[in-house]
């Protein structure tokens, strides 16, 4: 029973470590998860209601079409329905693109570093993977496009980009989209464009009418809050979606997370408060930040990538010690860790701690 | 933007017709679904209370690994927690499969005809499809046999079969896995396993200390009635489990999916009920149809393959009609169609306007 050989030295995804673990195996009553990206917020109480209306439901399969969620995206957008896909969460669309698009040999080319799952999927594909180190944290497009060849299939282009936080601006990203050849799909990663308020921030559902060539892809599972529920989708032109169609498992999403979604999108007043809260989290971090002596990454999503200055690992333990979880250990970034945007009084918690931990290490010199 | 080459053609899964949609488009205001085979008495009221407990956790990731459901599972069936892998349903377990050990050109033998998702992501994979007919509407096992070479990966057994719904017994199965060659993967497909109380009826949990080349795939979407939730589980040995889980979506099932299945797995009460139902909805079809003259393979599962002798897209529609969905449209057997269980009332009314149907027709001659 041997696996395909490219799939044999693969590793399994490393999540952000669970609270609970932590707490046991600490022995630690409260811990505050950081590690993720999580919504600090919860989730739109139009969500929790649509939840509970459709528990006498569980037995019968979802529409696998998510006829309804469809409907109500496509509305929202200005799209057709039949420009539309869900997944598992946008992994699942990630997934779908690979499986659509690579082939054995085939080229992708995606930034380093920058979320980890385009890699993965196209490990498990066999492709040939393009990785462009990004410059000063962003997406160096320019080095991106020179690295596009006539066996390239895919490019990955995520803004704001996880981990480090940065966007690339409209002109930055429609010079790039006018030069990359018209059989090459752009699939722009918007996760967290939810929490962009930035000026020349550009949205990707609006320039889908000029590149038929892009595909955007957002989630629940940040702004929304439907993290656990597992919902993303893709938006892009038809003739892609109807090829990822066909790869779709045909009961991808499930039933909850479908009128969860749907709630949870006209839900604007729940979207608003978070998109306030995280950007005076991301301030408030700044401003102590700043204080400590400490560069980070201008942060666009509900995270921050800042540098500590000293071993992420070691930060990391030292954080976890006190019931702190972040996520350290990134390749190009050996001294930075990644801070989700918690609630004002888990960002308080969180510089206390790293206060104390920095302290630590300069008295140990 | 071309896709691979071998899935330009694919078909999109057609699922059984959504009660709404029949609603609607007939104008009726009550519509019976027995097209899904999914429980018609629901699902476990510990599950619901376990999905209502855990609505406040809703933003939170998933534990990836389902750790407490990989416990429960592992005890309830004497395995180790290393030998279980979960999926969005048992869809996602084959999909793992064919992504894992499923190169361009490696052989997968499955019968013809049984559960359309091997096919599909042997397709997606673009490997080469060897299918053998079922006898009688059973696996043809030594004719599976004699199909195996040196660039087999993987066979496909479903037992009892979707759609025949027959069973292979346990001397016919270990007959064949003893002639199977060690390096080729035997996956034993049990979606329907709770609902069997034949003697002979392969337990594959028990035969894997004997088969180190076999994995048995099981679901909470069929006695258990958590369809809507997507959650099945793998059961095999730790290396093959371990390649799955690198190719596995690292939030690939959902927490409240996660929490329903763990209190699902622990109230034999309702699936003692539901097998019994079954049974005794098995009983009353049979009856029916040996008084309305019809054959019908032997049923093990929460459905009925039953010849009408007539068209089954003709008695599909005439079905459709009085407000039952039936799925029609099997290759081999185009006079049959696939009735899922129901309760006693979905049952008489399912009977009663059979019965009509087949008089009509009678009357036209």
């Amino acid at each position: 029973m041997q696996p395909k050989s490219n799939i044999v030295h693969l590793p399994v995804y490393q999540p952000g470590k669970p609270v609970d673990d932590v707490k046991r195996e600490l022995g630690l009553e409260e811990v505050i998860k950081l590690a993720s990206n999580e919504n600090p917020f919860g989730y739109s109480e139009q969500a929790k209601a649509a939840i509970i209306n459709e528990l006498g439901q569980i037995s019968t399969y979802p529409d696998g079409a998510s006829f309804e969620l469809t409907a109500a995206v496509a509305q929202k957008f200005g799209v057709e329905p039949n420009q539309i896909i869900f997944g598992t969460g946008s992994s699942d669309i990630i997934l779908m693109l690979a499986r659509t698009y690579l082939a054995p040999g085939d080229e992708t080319v995606m930034a380093d570093e920058t979320f980890s799952q385009y890699k993965h999927n196209a490990e498990i594909e066999n492709a040939r993977i393009i990785e462009v180190p990004l410059k000063n944290g962003k997406h160096d497009l320019s080095a991106m496009l020179a690295k596009i060849t006539d066996r390239t299939k895919l490019v990955w282009v995520c803004n704001p980009n996880n981990p480090t936080g940065t966007i690339v601006k409209e002109d930055e990203l429609t010079t790039f989209l006018d030069q990359v050849p018209k059989d090459v799909l752009v699939v722009l990663d918007e996760a967290y464009c939810e929490f962009v308020n930035e000026p020349g921030f550009p949205d990707g559902i609006k320039l889908l009418k000029k590149y038929r060539n892009l595909i955007v892809l957002r989630t629940f599972s940040k702004i929304y809050g439907l993290a656990s529920l597992r919902i993303g989708y893709g938006i892009g032109h038809a003739d892609v979606i109807q090829y990822m169609n066909q790869v779709r498992e045909p009961f991808n999403t499930n039933r909850l997370a479908q009128v969860a979604a749907k709630a949870s999108l006209a839900d604007d007043e729940f979207v608003a408060f978070c998109r306030e809260q995280n950007r005076a989290g991301i301030e408030y971090l700044y401003s102590h930040f700043d204080r400590l002596g400490l560069s980070y990454f201008p942060a666009f999503g509900n995270f921050v990538m800042v540098d500590t200055k000293l071993p992420s690992a070691e930060v990391f333990q030292a954080l976890l010690r006190r019931g702190l979880i972040v996520r350290p250990r990134w390749t190009y970034y050996p001294t930075h860790i990644r801070v989700s945007v918690g609630t004002p009084e888990q960002n308080e918690k969180f510089i206390a701690a790293l206060e104390q931990v920095l302290q630590e290490a300069a008295v140990r010199g």
